[in-house]
């Protein structure tokens, strides 16, 4: 049933995080294998990164993302990488991702998905003239149970939406983190852009938001503070929101939240029930019910099509972050494979939204805490 | 060690809920009996709820609360009741307290305290003059967690305070529930206030925000919806709160959160460790810390004086909402004994504060989600 | 509709836990009050007791539980006790209770309900002789979803029954606890029986078992240890159970199973479905179902009469272990009134079950563990 | 830092669960690789499966391990595979087994290591002479909080253990499962051997308890039962167990626990505090401690050498199965490329003492429920 497709890998060098997830992630179906990177802007250490990480050979661990499209597309076409994964800082997607659409080449690129919107809307033409797949990573879209949080709601399970919460705590930037290269540049408005924790994890919110019920948000007031005392971008928010339809709702991110590791959860209510679903047991999802008892629905019980095809492992096996990042990429993979558009991840339209958002939500906190149209 | 108090309660005939769990939790340390009520505004519903649900003297079953303090105060004094409670609507908060106090009896009330802001200050100067005790039943400061968070944060176990949120999930009234005694008055203006959602379960948020943090909300920005069509006051809501200190924070409180009960939950960072707590364990509470495991910690393993004084049972033995209640009674017993300023319970400060919120954050609404004073 | 019972306490005099327990929980429903007791054998204590705990008058603390059936048999019948309490250790239940019935007064006994099985047989047969009503306070069939597991598969939701365990783990007695006066009589064979943890708690699941499953046990094979250097009575044991019917399980009951409280829970599996309770969660009940979601049913929602009945507050009120327990009295009650048979509350017969239950798992033991027939 | 590791597969075909474990685990951390595979016995079937599920060219798919190993002998070193990962039903293992390690190459087993005691004896005299590594996927101690909590107790924290019990809890053999692949075998004596739940979970049980308490179970009482009418092996048990060193315990597992799905969970304690540990939720480790409060101690915080080594995922975001499998793999590498003594991985000695287990448990529940030695 053809072949494994090959993949290189822009970032994730040493001392990366995010760059090991999004190669276990992308080989976990056994669909695709890491077969080149850049993985620094420094030749020596791309070098040794790649070799000493990924275990590749040094021809193909490159200097820098340009020289590796050029000799890539010089490779045999049995040989040479079928799509770029885009895992550097913020300011480097862009660059990154232009390029390899010029060089023919897939994309699937970390979040957010540019610097600003600008770029975010500057990158969606260069996708649609490419004709080539690109996809994001807003990871949580993939876990099986939000597929099916997902499916509910577009059944008409719950009704009409009205209510939606959604939170994102983190406490890693409780105090200050020089040093550490992860906070560095997320925290540098030069790299990160114009938003701290709401580029960062705030616009997962939004898109989990989005993603789930399928509405999207109209107005937005927001109240950003830095509360780490010399820190240049917000390190935490609240915003209330207004979505098509009427719903209303709270998004509420923060990477001051002492103690709390990656608690994302979110609330769905509608004239007939409601769901809530939370990252640190990413295998269950309740649904409350008027009249009936609490149901928690599990992976491989019970579920819609959308999570069950999610599912790697049999009912009671927890998945976790890996395994949701994971099924990004067998959609990716399938949409290249059919030249189809885009089913089941993330892609440049929800990178422009969540650009939106991010500035919206940057500006109304600027005048005060002011009502601003999406 | 002296003789129980006696009490007299005026609301709580049949179809209500809140008397009997006013009874039982007066009752329930044994220091206090219920000795008369004036149950129903119609005599014959009222002697027929003080003997039927209280097993009560006909005699001492009045037909209104002027007739109960005017007879019971020409009774001998180790006979009439002592205090009174005030469990009904909440526009006749207001008369009952104030003819309670002229009468001389101390006033235990439910909340929110009076139907509007100028009713509970105009309270406020009579409770003053009375030199008696007023207490207010905001039950969920009653909690021993509660008080465990109070003093932990009082104690500068999380630092200063920079993040807080909190909610209150109801579902009960996401359909039209006409002809339901308890929804009926809630949902009307007349009775209720100006708010339905935040009068009834709002403030208690409120409450327990300022109770745990010792922060006082600064301003607000406030988004109220009406969900359900026909319906006169809100049914939902968010605000978003600044406090003193520099603290930001968001409340939601909700009656349209189908299948929701009573999820009232609240979470709190401060610089060096989070907490978090929850109705639905109420026996628990929940500690941050970045560089240490999370702690439960529960009623009766290595809590502090406040909440070891407020638990009855052996660690273990689930208390709840009934004995949280109960212990506002408790310290409201103590403040009467030994004619001291209220320790331990709610007071009339409090309930001006709560009608206070309860304007502004209506008021904040209505003109478009604007950022008020408190 | 009537007027209050009346009751006297033997027991529950200073520095014992379980005497407080009894009184909130008999009086919690406002259908019966304390009026007199013997609180403990020395008399000025029991006075002290009398009026500083309960705050009774001294006429009505008596120096025994002799001189108090004595002196309130005398008392017109409008003033008389109409049934006493036994909160005392396990070797005094059998005098208190005999004294009781013959003096006319209905008796509610803590468990287990004799020193030994012998003593169980006579009670029973005098009990059966005086026509009065005798409870026994298993207190965990109280909770209401205790009660809604049982009405479960008495229904036949979970079909037949064929696995069954349940355990009960405190660790208070890891170390040793001399002077400790709750450890003292527990743990010494002339006051507690021929079994320890056993006696105090392991009967409480034996009963817990029996209560939701409708099922005898038929044979056991146990294997009780004492692991506290010097102590005399065992303080963990693991029992294997055969059951009527063909279904199996297990009982484990510790009492050094270090840092743990009452962590009471059980689970049934029957051919159509599961369930499981837990005592540190007492308002929900979790079914298990092959082809379904699992459900977490909760008090007041979707429950059956028993449960239903059993409950106080709105769903979403935590109740917890006075509530359970005070449901043993409301129905106590109820059989004294109706002067019919008891219906929701353990009884003499239940008794006796244990008392054999207690004696043939420390004979299997001390056989080496070797099955034996109840 | 070298190449990957090159591996085949034995078994794994079209309707198999396993196999595409044990390939998602191996590959992980990119450090091995799926080259070649015997995936069924029909060669039809292995080439289809081969090229259809792991997209392996046909030469590499073949129609026996026995063909399998006689090819790749033949290839180049840096071509032919260097382990086998076996992967079939139990009765199977051995030939397997044996034959990879005549033809040089390393094996990783599933478990039961061996269709019977006897076969695991001299397998592990084949492994001895064959001085190659051999594993065995008892792969719930590959769970970072697994490893956590078996340090802490080498460490001392708990004491010296006094308590262990554990169960395992699956519903999916509740009914009769005929024509279900997973079912038949596990059913069926000639392929599974003389235990069906022990052998298939309950073995796993047995081996989380040694691995994590550090104790040998020294003698056993066991009630096995089947209750699926016409099965011909168990499909449920509880075993008593008494531990070296005097501690004593309790291993359930059962295949008919109606609605359960993978419940594995654990609880330990001993003189100084307690611990417990469920795979539904892998991430956190439960502590008990008498005077303090309840810890949950997670993945990537506060967490041992053991722990933190297994982690691969930033503290919050979830591990699941998959990441404890490939932990098993990962350790099997070290092993394989250092020529030293296994570390962190099960070994042909666990595989003996998990066949001894099997045998005593069955016999034992075969005369009765007799203790029987280990």
């Amino acid at each position: 049933m053809g072949e494994q497709l090959r993949f290189g890998l822009v970032g994730g060098g040493e001392g990366a995080f995010i760059g090991q997830v999004h190669r276990m992630a992308a080989e976990l179906d056994g669909l695709a294998r890491l077969v080149c990177g850049a993985f620094s802007s420094e030749p020596e250490k791309s070098r040794r990164s790649g070799s000493g990480i990924y275990l590749l050979p040094p021809a193909r661990c490159y200097g820098s993302y340009a020289e590796m499209f050029r000799t890539e597309q010089a490779l045999p076409p049995d040989e040479r990488m079928d799509f770029v994964i885009v895992a550097t800082p913020n300011h480097i997607h862009f660059p990154v991702a232009t390029a390899a659409l010029e060089a023919g080449m897939h994309v699937m690129c970390d979040k957010p998905v540019t610097f600003s919107l600008a770029e975010a809307l500057t990158l969606k033409e260069k996708v649609a003239q490419s004709g080539l797949t690109f996809g994001l990573t807003h990871n949580y879209t993939g876990y099986p149970m939000v597929k099916e949080a997902r499916e509910l709601v577009a059944a008409g399970a719950l009704g009409n939406v009205r209510r939606v919460s959604c939170e994102y705590m983190q406490g890693w930037l409780a105090t200050e983190q020089s040093g550490n290269k992860q906070a560095d540049w997320r925290t540098d408005p030069a790299r990160s852009g114009v938003a701290g924790c709401f580029g960062d994890i705030g616009s997962h919110a939004e898109n989990l938001v989005e993603y789930i019920t399928g509405l999207d948000i109209e107005e937005l007031c927001a109240d950003l503070t830095t509360f780490v005392p010399g820190r240049r971008l917000e390190d935490d928010g609240n915003v209330l929101l207004r979505f098509s339809g009427g719903a209303k709702g709270v998004i509420s991110a923060s990477q001051i939240a002492s103690g709390r590791e990656n608690d994302l959860s979110i609330q769905v209510y509608g004239e007939l029930g409601g769901l809530s679903w939370a990252q640190t047991e990413p295998n269950s999802l309740n649904l409350y019910w008027p009249d009936r008892s609490q149901e928690i629905r599990r992976t491989g019980v019970n579920t819609g099509a959308s999570a069950t095809d999610a599912t790697r492992l049999p009912a009671g096996h927890p998945e976790g972050y890996l395994e949701a990042f994971a099924d990004l990429y067998r959609n990716f993979y399938a949409a290249i494979a059919d030249d189809v558009a885009a089913v089941g991840f993330p892609t440049i339209d929800d990178g422009v939204r969540g650009m939106r958002f991010i500035e919206q939500v940057v500006s109304s906190s600027k005048d005060g805490g002011v009502w601003l149209k999406m």
